[in-house]
């Protein structure tokens, strides 16, 4: 994931128009043309994803998966990895000498795809290839720098594929355009972006291996923003990828495809990372966030105080999702292949909240209010005829305000994972007071009133 | 830690005495005099303390820190541990091979030393040397098998003790008397322990280097049951600790001095690993129990569910603090010195809790009655004239019942953490009812009435 | 270098025309055109060469440089490599995971080149990518598997060259086309090579870039056998050499273009390894050898049975220059970068001989007879006026009879390293006896008897 | 070995008295009565052995197997060694670490012995244990420090011992008594050798049991010179050794058993390492040599210029044999069990050069006069009524002059590896002229006159 570069972001998010083409129509590979195409449902019914970062950058497990960028690339370099590597390495080694030592010898795909699925995610995106360009299938265009040449010596990406789908969840892949420090890129980019070397002789028949290989439903392509996507040469690779693929009808894709592309073109927007709008998008989006707030790979030097804890993961899910978001949640696996057990509790605590409260998010709407700050701060969502209102603050009084919703006779509020209803009185113009009942205990501090028949 | 060592324990607890001598005695070495030394205060007012095991085991973290013997030890061989072996080292690989790889590089003493702390215990106990006789202090009787001339090529023991003294907080070594391997050791068992060239020639060397090295104020002994303690020269060895130590007046130890010398011998018992007595022991006694269920020293595989959360471990430290033992509560660090943050966060949230609770714990004494069942399990614990009702399950009801304390007028009734006394009225012949406040939320589920004037 | 592969090979030499073009003649991308370039003169005076195999294979240094190969390519594989695999190391290593201990630690470009020009070679080969696909220069074409990204973090080529160039020796690097185990590669071949994506987007543009940077006097082609020199666009890239490279003047190349072209096209004709004609060949050629006579990179466990005494090698050498050859002797250097030292005793060897006897070996013609049996075994050179008899065995008498010269009254002979002409006779019709000195002691066991005014 | 110290060493030989004692006979623990011990006869007619120095630090095998001491034992240290590990290893790598390298997994004793057979030796001293304290045995007082617990996972003692005796070689250990950095020894040490802490618990305990454990013939102990044999205790185990130890009848030692016996007490005398006396020692000796003249260990760095020559080699040990000397050459395997190529080089042409000429060498003895120089310098050995003359300059004419001999008519001279007798004339008043016949040549570069009947 990139790191620190849109902090002084604007975001000014432009029209969108979905509609549907009627079948058998063909994308051209212009801007145009791609962002007509509608997003396939399953991806705004999902609403929530886990994202995987793992790679050669789990075996240093140093400050972040940027970690060889920071050490090597960045001028200067980041004083922390350079001590780092020099009180505990030789002198000479070097980044890729690590790969021999990523052994992924426990990872079971079936232990991780059952904690994905307990924490009630509906789809999956792993690292097929970061900025370092290692990839975790066996890329002709990389050899002997894939995870079945060295390092664990087994196709990654294949082998979650199926323990994934096993499982109905769907399957994404997350692809680097860029390599930091792939020759034939830097060359590239030393000529200004005009010549493609990179692009036609590795980047691309990579990808296009990739996607015939592992028919992943969504690609979350990141690395782009040094170069114009007609570098990348993307609108080609997506026009392919929409009418000829054979993941054609369900692929999802975002919006990182060349310089000033993301927040306006391609399939959901993810803007920055961490984006969080200020209000309504227009566009379907998505925000990505990592449980360790310092890094999307694992790190070894974690500390408890640096990692989100339940109720504020639940918080962010939550407002996500109210804004017509989809959330997708990061953990970093060890090179040893396990999910850490604090990740684990994370995910599963999720999931026990989304077992009671699911049905507040799943396949929700945004309603036609966001927020709104009676009693406590509550959170709107919709679905059909239902109004969900979220709180995470403990009310201190057993009267609950809500100013927003219109009710009728026939409304009725009830609290998930209550089965009987509350008792509630209209206000005028707008608004109701809810009695609350003890709220049941939960780590997840959210709770959610479930209003029927209110506009 | 042994392992299902004592599955079928019966345990007859003898009578006890520990009125004070006079200064000046001398205790001799044998069990009446020694078991008649009153034990240090401060260890009882403890209550709560910290076991780190860490050691070369933390390198393979498999299985658990007996790997050695379930690999190459017992017979038959543990399939599991044999399977790890082949699958992922070379033929040949001897566990003395993985010393060097006990890197301990992220290791900052004062960062556990602010966790253990935080996590309200008062004392600390170090593996300085486990069954697999890897000293982590550079021992001149274990050379080059120690954290000195190997691995670390760091003084752990030094180390922690300084952090930890820095913060007030007692220290203890745990201590091995036996060698899984060591020839001189099997020597002297082959002999049916009629040689003693491993005690004269290594461990009691070592282990009187070890006491005026580093001054421990607790020595926790282990690996004592192959053979009696005139094999181990146990009361010679403790009768100089007694006498003429450095640490003649802190010192405490426990009760694994040689084969039958458990729960009988020595100073607090710990009789079995996580020992539960069924009634109030007559003898000071501790209980010590790991976060990790499966192992002591850190397992690179552990799983959330076979993690101990935080309402059982508080439950457990209630329970034994409540039989007048101690709790001692396992971690064990990975082999870069980290302690895992699934540990922080059971560690600082007892230590919250016990911010809130501690008044009942520290320097408590049973009280005539250690649990009973009323409205919901309760179990007391007493100071001077308070006596503390803690429970760990939420009523349904606002009205609290205790059967057994005999109130008087002047008696007064608190929730701890809240500021206003609660209402309550007599019971007769003997108890009470309590009406309960709205209980407070807490990760540890577990709250304490404290009543003051009640007998 | 390929093993084996010419067991029963019959070669028949082809007429060879090496007239002079006027400069300014442009080649064509034939054979016709290509092969008629005249062979840079430089190469037919050195006689005398050092081949050196290096690269990951010198880390297993097992059985040889096909280690890969036998272990893992062919079918069934090599039990002794897959044995020494199985005994040594955890299941999964991989070789690529050989390459991070290619340490080259102690390489010391001068000190190669000293013990190189001490033998007496007047050109040295370097493997520059041999058919591990390994680079040993930073190839862009092979990013993270070369000999700067990973295991030496140095260009062994360019150090190489800048020592080699320095003594005035010619410097040639050795560049395997086929690359066992590249994924593009196989992908062509089982194609039948009717797509060229191997060659396109990673052989060429890599050689290209080889001769551009390094500028080499010398390029032995390799690993071309399993595919016609049309899918190796072989001709192109003479054409381009011989035409428009900076080295278009000095460059030679040897015969290895494409399955059928050995022994038939490109420059100079190596035909098989080790190849040893029969007759004097009308192409000039040249015999590769190996000190280990198992093995052209280094092996660990060679002994000294497996190699060639100096002698032998003498011997060699001067049967090859008779039979207008030059001779390319390898060497496999260490893992860490050291010429072993029983090979730098053969090399400087060679040099003590040469320093005395290389005035009939360097820029000398075969004779019109190159060898004839009457007293012992001679092989002939020649030099101008002056005829050389080469004999490897000491004559029990003092009476040397030459069967073959014509002598003349102005005939002189006499014995390299002795000053003073020796005493002779004529025979009818023709040859000669020579009165013989004692014989100077000299570990090669090779005299030579120089003839002026013979015919 | 130790390195030089013993520079400017000047020895005064004692007077020896080595007349048998009756059989019954026990030594006492004192020098006079262990130092009246007669010689085992195999010894003195064994005249030429081989050295094997193999450990740890064959490893690092770098500088010296002194490495360890010069890195981090010498005040100040060799800057060399620092900047060794400071530019390969990462900080904190101790030597210790590099034990889990020592893999041996080439050794294959049967090789070994099958090398030194050839060599002529009769008989051959392993390096049991060097000053890094390591044994090559598995030694129960060096608990993972041999080579049985970690490294080679082998007895390389026992192992080569077996392979040794088959082939009718004595078989011999080399000890070091001191170990650099042995936490005990350096506690002794420091007490000024007033505490026996290392030698009681560790040294001798184990030099026990490798005696009995391998019945060596000879013990070749080394590490002596910083303390007295008092503090050893030598004159108690010799005496043991001499009565008691399975091997009494046939044990052979050296002299080096505390400060200030060398060249005085003990078995034969070793003196200095290399030692080279200047007239006809007393007393019996031996001179230890290493092929490698910059260390007797194995070095990964060694160039040909730095190793002797076969015929400096022959000419040291027919020097040491005409002094009444044995004569122990010294090799250093790699750690992977291999004898360099170049060291058997060396000792298979030794063993050419026996094969004619060892008549000469076993079971010879000094003769009246050691050298003399007529023509060239020429060495004497006698046997029974033989006179041998070594020469190692080749005359430059026939006729050989020797000046010491006392001929009579029935003097016969034949030069060895010729059936016929040489014809020789007497001179006044003493020795005579010979005509010698054509050298053969031979790598060694020593010829042997055998004079039958002369005085």
């Amino acid at each position: 994931m990139p790191v620190n570069r849109y902090k002084t972001l604007r975001v000014s998010l432009i029209l969108d128009i979905t509609a549907c083409r009627p079948s058998g129509t063909r994308y051209q590979a212009n801007w145009e043309s791609l962002d007509a195409r509608p997003l396939p449902t399953w991806y705004d019914e999902a609403k929530f994803g886990i994202f995987v970062h793992w790679g050669v950058f789990s075996v240093p497990g140093f400050e972040s998966e940027w970690f060889w960028w920071h050490w090597q690339g960045q001028n200067p370099p980041d004083p922390k990895c350079v001590k780092y590597m020099l009180d505990n390495y030789p002198p000479g080694f070097s980044y890729p000498d690590f790969a021999p030592q990523f052994h992924a010898q426990f990872f079971d795909p079936d232990d991780w795809a059952d904690i994905f699925e307990a924490s009630g995610a509906k789809y999956v995106v792993l690292t097929a290839k970061h900025h370092e360009g290692f990839t975790t299938w066996p890329s002709s265009y990389s050899w002997n720098w894939n995870s079945v040449d060295t390092g664990p010596h087994r196709d990654l990406v294949g082998d979650l594929a199926e323990a994934v789908r096993n499982r109905s969840l769907h399957y994404g892949l997350y692809n680097s355009l860029y390599e930091w420090f792939n020759p034939l890129y830097l060359a590239d980019k030393k000529n200004n972006f005009t010549t493609q070397d990179f692009v036609l002789k590795k980047l691309l028949p990579e990808l296009y291996d990739m996607v015939l290989s592992y028919k992943p439903e969504l690609i979350w392509s990141d690395g782009d923003w040094e170069a114009p996507d007609t570098y990348w040469n993307s609108t080609e690779f997506l026009a392919w990828l929409y009418n000829d693929s054979p993941v054609k009808d369900v692929i999802v894709t975002n919006d990182r495809w060349g310089a000033g592309c993301y927040c306006k073109h391609g399939g959901y927007y993810n803007c920055a990372d961490k984006y969080t709008p200020g209000e309504l998008p227009k566009h379907k989006w998505e925000k990505c966030q990592s449980v360790d707030t310092q890094s999307w790979g694992y790190r070894r030097t974690m500390r408890l105080s640096e990692l989100m804890d339940l109720p504020s993961i639940v918080q962010d899910l939550v407002q996500t999702v109210a804004m017509g978001g989809n959330y997708l949640l990061n953990v970093g696996p060890t090179p040893d292949g396990m999910i850490p057990p604090v990740f684990e509790e994370r995910l599963r605590g999720i999931g026990a909240w989304l077992e009671v409260n699911g049905e507040a998010i799943y396949s929700s709407k945004p309603w036609r209010l966001q927020t709104e700050n009676a009693t406590v701060p509550v959170w709107y969502t919709s679905k059909y005829s239902s109004v969900f209102a979220v709180f995470m603050t403990k009310p201190t009084v057993y009267t609950f305000h809500l100013s927003e919703p219109i009710t009728a006779e026939s409304t009725t509020v009830t609290l998930l994972g209550n089965l009987e209803p509350l008792r509630w009185a209209p206000l005028h113009p707008r608004g109701l007071i809810i009695l609350l009942p003890e709220l049941p205990p939960t780590p997840a501090q959210a709770w959610i009133l479930k209003l029927d028949g209110v506009k």
